[in-house]
């Protein structure tokens, strides 16, 4: 039995919201003619090489808004996709702080917040979960990202960062989340984590490997299942 | 008519708690001999110096946090208190996590938050005001502290870095507070700025002067009035 936590801290995309069909909605809306799916894909798939470019010190620090409009801008020249006025790009880019949430997550966070404290440790920055907590109606106690700690997750001053916040020490901490790279991230830093299965998170082309693996504090289905794990 | 704001920036202690009775009951209950009205004044005294002593550079950064248990440490020591173990005064210096609300604080943040993006903007630690939050149930839509921004108000920094996080313009923003300085230091960064009046701040032996100066966007009693005004 594992002691109990303090404070859950979530990853975001994928993990609680579900990107991908949010974003193929809307890809649909702004480029009618475009392999929406395709397009969602290849968006998320510049995030992680996006992100390493400031990691490598190539680029200085940036904010997610501003590296989901780089490769925006790269993937409408990919799809060949002229017909967007600039005020349309930067409401597109927007999609990502209009994300929904999966089905079991407001009755999964409310349940687990009647007995931890909430928070989103992301690499999206303050502005966008903000206003994709407001949209979504997200219940968190405090929003924290990558922002604050200026380095993105999995660099260890983000998962020690929230320990820090918090005055908790790590493993009073449970990391939440849908890729088993972030909670390696967070169990090296000492904290418990919880794998949420999201196996539609890259929609019905992409398989998605969700088996457990083993190595963490909690595997879960959903939201839902972790409260029930937790008690909550 | 001024323009109408998109985000709404608190000060909280002072204009959203009442730290005074609520640390005065706090400090009845562990050291019930002294004057604890006196006590409550004299710590709260100690907070202007403490962040002086920071701004300055005499002090490396440091959390709200720690600063409360150097001055409590100072004013045990003034009114001759020696009774408290060390785990008592860490205790009673988290009571600044449980000031409670002013009696119209939830409703007018409820109507508020309908309207308009709410956020924190205090000198307060992020720990320390998530904790308040999830105690009082303040409905922020997000935390932001003077942590995130490594500078106290009124530092321009602060309120600039509000406009940032949010990417809008400073006068997008309306700072609300109960002091006249900190919403001096948001007026000279271009922001609107909401006075509400809170005579009681020090409770019945200190004098407060709630007086319009005229130079604030509103002046209001209390958030409820503020929401009224809005139009929330």
């Amino acid at each position: 039995m594992s002691k109990p936590p303090r404070v859950l801290a979530f990853d975001v995309f994928g993990t609680v919201v579900d990107w991908h069909s949010s974003i193929t909605k809307e890809v649909t809306r702004f480029c009618p003619s475009v392999d929406a799916n395709a397009f969602a894909l290849a968006w998320r798939d510049g995030y992680q090489p996006a992100m390493q470019r400031v990691a490598s010190g190539e680029l200085g620090w940036t904010l997610i808004d501003d590296l989901h409009l780089m490769i925006l801008r790269d993937v409408l020249k990919q799809f060949k996709v002229s017909t967007l006025t600039e005020s349309e790009v930067v409401d597109l880019n927007k999609a990502w702080r209009r994300l929904a949430p999966w089905e079991d997550t407001l009755e999964g966070m409310q349940r687990l917040r009647e007995k931890f404290m909430l928070c989103s440790l992301s690499n999206g920055n303050i502005g966008l979960l903000a206003n994709m907590a407001k949209n979504a109606k997200l219940p968190w106690d405090c929003i924290l990202s990558a922002e604050i700690f200026r380095h993105y997750k999995p660099h260890p001053q983000t998962y020690l960062g929230v320990a820090r916040i918090f005055d908790v020490q790590p493993d009073d901490i449970l990391m939440v989340a849908a890729h088993q790279d972030d909670l390696a991230g967070a169990r090296a830093c000492g904290l418990q984590t919880a794998y949420i299965q999201r196996p539609m998170e890259f929609g019905p082309t992409r398989f998605k490997d969700v088996s457990d693996n083993g190595l963490n504090t909690y595997h879960a289905t959903n939201l839902i299942a972790l409260a029930d794990m937790l008690d909550a």
